[in-house]
C-alpha cells in the first residue's frame, strides 16, 4: 500500500477500504505517513466526504490507536453522557447524580474547558478538596460501591485523534462531518461505556450554529456509535443563549446544587431531567418505557436522592460535602461589576458565545491549555432572552479576582445583550430526540 | 493574512486574491508556509479549481519566484516551442533549425528526460563534443550571430514550481488543470521568449491520455500565456504510438538528421513542418499568412537551408558537424535484440508508453534524476500501427550496451505491440490547432 494511491483514491471521491484507512491513520500516528500527506488526505475527505461505513471504521481505528478503558468489572449497563459543548452547561453535575441515584452506573471521563466553553473537570475542581484523577482500581471500585465516579481524561486516549486534530486546526480541514464525528466518538468509545446519551447543542454558543447542522452531527454520531456496538440516543438542545442563569466554574457548581436541591432555573432543570431520563432508559432501568424513565428521574430529584448521591460522589473524591448546605465554602470573588440596560424594551437575544467569551476573559476560562483559571470568576445573568427591561435595570453581574479582567468581561457581557421593542419568541429548549 | 484563512477560502470554493496566492506560494517557497499547509491548499485547488485569472496570477508569481531570462538584446520576435512530452519526439532538433533558417531567432532552454519520456538536452549530448550549458552572454551572442542556441535549463528558474511539484508528487495533488498549466507555463514564461508554440500530446504515451484532456490543457496554456502577455499557439498531436521510427538518444539524432536531409518518416516530417510554420507565423515572418508560413518552412527544409543551420548550430556548441554526413560518429550500440511477430495480422496498436519504458529500461532513460544514460540505447521500430505482419516478421530491434538491459527492453517492447486480424483506422497525427 502507498500513501499517494490512497490520497488519489479519496481525491477521486472513492470510498477507502478499512485497510487503507488504518494504513493512513496509524501510519500518521506512528510518524511513517508524513504530515503533508495526511493534510492532503484530510482536505480530500473534507471535500469528497466519507461514507458512514468508512466513518465507523475510521472512528474504531482512532479509538484503538491508544488506551481503551475496560469497564467490564462494573456491574450493570454503563451509560455515558456527552455534550458537544456550550456556555453555562453544568448538566453533568446534575444528570450524573440523578442517573446514579436511579441505579445507572456512572463511570465517566470528562474534559477541561477551552476558549469560551467550560469543562466539567474545571467545575468540579472548584469544590474544595475535590480530586479529578484516580487510579483505575479506585475508579472501578467507586462506581461499584457508590454508583458514580467522574474523572479527567487521561492522556493516552485516542492519540490518533489528538495528532489529527492538531493538524486539522492548522490546515483548514476542520469542517467535515466525518472528521468531526470520528474525533468526538473515538474518545467516547475509548471511555468504555455500553451506551451513550449525546447532548448536541445548536445555536450561537455551540460548535453547530444551525439546527440542520446539529441534527446532521447528531444523526452521524448515533450511527457511528451504533456501528461500533453502542446503544445511542441524541438530544438536540438550544444554545442560542447560555443554559441556566450562571456561567463560571464555582458559580455553576452552586447552580447545580440549587437544581439538585429542587430549585434552580427552569431550563437547566428541564434539560437535566430529560438527559437523566434518556440515560435511565438506555441503562435498562425503566423497562424500555420513556415515560417511566422520566418519572423515575423526577422522583430521584424531588426526593433528595440525587442530592444525597451528589454528596456521596463529592465525599468519595475528596471534596467537602458541606458545600451543599453552605455554598460560601465554594469561595467568593474579590470583584463584581454590574452591567445595566441602556434602554427600555425586551432582551431580544443573549449571545451565548459572547457571554462565554466575557466569562473567559473575566478569568473563568483559558485561551491556551496551560493557562490558569480563576475558579470564582464568571457571570450571573439577571435577564435572559424574552425578559422585559427598563433603562438602568441590572442585566448581569460579572465576577472575578482580577479587577481589570472583570471590567473587560463586563464590557463584553454588555455586548451579548440585544434589546429591542418587541418581545421575541422563545426558542424550544429541547428540539429533538434521535433514538 | 493567515494560511488557514486562505486554505479555508479555497476549500469553500472561492477565488483567491492575487495577494493571497502570492502569500501562500512565496511563503511556501521561503519556508514560512509549512508543507502540510501547502498540501492542504493544493488538494483544495485540485477539487475546487482555480479560475483562469487566478491561474494567470499563480503562474506569474511562480515565474517571478526565481531568475527570468532577459532576451531583449536579441533582435526580432523570439519564439519558443514546448512539447508536453512524448516518446520518440525529436521535433525540437528539426523544428528549431527550420525556424532559425527562416529568420526566427531561437533562444531555447530544454529539459532532460525522466521516466519513459526523452528530453532534448540528453539527445543533443549524444552528439560528440556538444555542450548544453553556455554563459548568458555567449547564449545571446550565438542567437544574434547564427540565429539559434539551445541549452539546458538552469537551476534558478521558477523555484516555487520546483518545490510545489515535489510536494504534489507525494501528496496526490498532481491532477489539476490549473496546477499543471502553471507548472509548465511558469518555466516557459521565465525563459523569456515573446511567443510560444505548444505541442500538446495526447494518447497512451502522453501525460494527457484523451483528446478532451489534451484540448483542455492546450486551451488553458494558451489563455495563461496570453494573460501574461505572450503570443500563443497550440498544436494538439497524436501520441498513441511513438513519433517517427526510432526512440533513444543517438538514434533520435540520426532520425532528425534524416528528416533535415529530406528523408525520414512521414509523421515526424509532417509534425515538424507544422510546428515550424506556426513558429514562423508567430515570429512575424509570413505577414500573418499561415499558408505562406507553411511554404517558407517547406522551402527551408527542401533547399537544405535547415540542415545547414543545424550544422552551424552543432558547430557553435562544440559538436562535430560531420555527424550529418557520417552518422557512425554518433556511436553504435554493443548489443541488439530483435523482436518478431508471433502471429499473422495487423499491428492494431503500438503503445507509446510501453515503447518508452522499453527504451528506458534498455538504458536510454533514467528512473531517478541522478541515473546515467546509455546514449546508444533505444529502439528502431520496423512496424507501426496499421502495418501488416506475418508470424516471424521483425517488429522492432532493441539496442544498448548492457546485454541484460537490452533483453529486458526487448521483452517489454514485445508487449507494446497488439496484433489482430483487422486493419485499424489510423488516428490523425495533427488533431487541432488552437490559436
Amino acid at each position: 500500500m502507498n500513501a499517494v494511491d490512497v490520497i488519489n483514491k479519496k481525491r477521486r471521491g472513492e470510498a477507502l477500504s478499512t485497510e487503507e484507512i488504518e494504513y493512513m491513520v496509524m501510519g500518521f500516528t506512528n510518524g511513517v505517513i508524513l504530515d503533508y500527506q495526511m493534510s492532503a488526505l484530510l482536505m480530500a475527505i473534507c471535500l469528497q466526504g466519507m461514507t458512514k461505513e468508512e466513518t465507523v471504521q475510521l472512528t474504531r481505528i482512532m479509538r484503538d490507536s491508544g488506551e481503551t478503558v475496560d469497564l467490564s468489572e462494573i456491574r450493570g449497563i454503563k451509560v455515558d453522557k456527552h455534550s458537544t459543548g456550550g456556555v453555562g452547561d453544568k448538566t453533568t453535575l446534575i444528570v450524573a447524580p440523578i442517573a446514579a441515584a436511579c441505579g445507572v452506573p456512572i463511570a465517566k471521563m470528562s474534559g477541561r474547558g477551552l476558549g469560551f466553553t467550560g469543562g466539567t473537570v474545571d467545575k468540579m475542581e472548584s469544590i474544595p478538596g475535590f480530586v479529578t484523577s484516580m487510579e483505575r482500581d479506585a475508579f472501578i471500585r467507586s462506581v461499584n460501591e457508590i454508583g458514580i465516579a467522574v474523572i479527567g481524561q487521561t492522556g493516552h486516549i485516542a492519540p490518533a485523534d489528538k495528532k489529527m486534530y492538531a493538524l486539522r486546526d492548522v490546515t483548514g480541514t476542520t469542517e467535515s462531518i466525518s472528521l468531526i464525528t470520528s474525533s468526538i466518538m473515538s474518545k467516547k468509545l475509548a471511555a468504555g461505556a455500553d451506551a451513550i446519551v449525546l447532548d448536541v447543542k445548536c445555536g450561537s454558543g455551540a460548535f453547530m450554529k444551525t439546527y440542520e447542522d446539529a441534527r446532521e452531527l447528531a444523526a452521524w454520531m448515533v450511527d457511528i456509535g451504533r456501528g461500533n456496538g453502542k446503544s445511542m440516543t441524541a438530544v438536540i438542545s438550544d444554545m442560542e443563549q447560555p443554559l441556566g442563569n450562571v456561567v463560571g466554574n464555582a458559580l455553576e457548581v452552586r447552580e447545580a446544587i440549587d437544581v439538585l436541591s429542587g430549585g434552580g432555573p427552569k431550563d437547566i432543570r428541564a434539560l437535566s431531567l430529560r438527559l437523566a431520563a434518556e440515560m435511565i432508559l438506555l441503562g435498562g432501568r425503566s423497562g424500555g418505557d420513556r415515560a417511566k424513565a422520566e418519572a423515575i428521574a423526577l422522583e430521584a430529584l424531588d426526593s433528595g436522592a440525587a442530592l444525597e448521591k451528589f454528596r456521596q460522589f463529592v465525599t468519595n473524591q475528596g471534596g467537602d460535602p458541606r458545600i451543599t448546605v453552605d455554598q460560601s465554602l465554594l469561595g467568593e470573588a474579590g470583584f463584581a461589576v454590574e452591567v445595566r440596560a441602556a434602554a427600555d424594551g425586551y432582551v431580544t437575544a443573549l449571545d451565548a458565545m459572547q457571554v462565554g467569551l466575557a466569562s473567559q476573559h473575566a478569568g473563568a476560562g483559558r485561551e491556551k491549555k496551560e493557562d490558569d483559571i480563576d475558579m470564582s470568576a464568571g457571570i450571573i445573568l439577571a435577564k435572559k432572552t424574552g425578559d422585559e427591561v427598563r433603562a438602568g435595570d441590572l442585566l448581569c453581574t460579572v465576577y472575578g479576582n482580577n479587577e481589570a479582567k472583570v471590567k473587560t468581561g463586563a464590557e463584553e457581557a454588555h455586548k451579548a445583550y440585544s434589546i429591542g421593542p418587541d418581545k421575541p419568541e422563545q426558542p424550544a429548549l429541547i428540539k429533538e430526540i434521535i433514538d
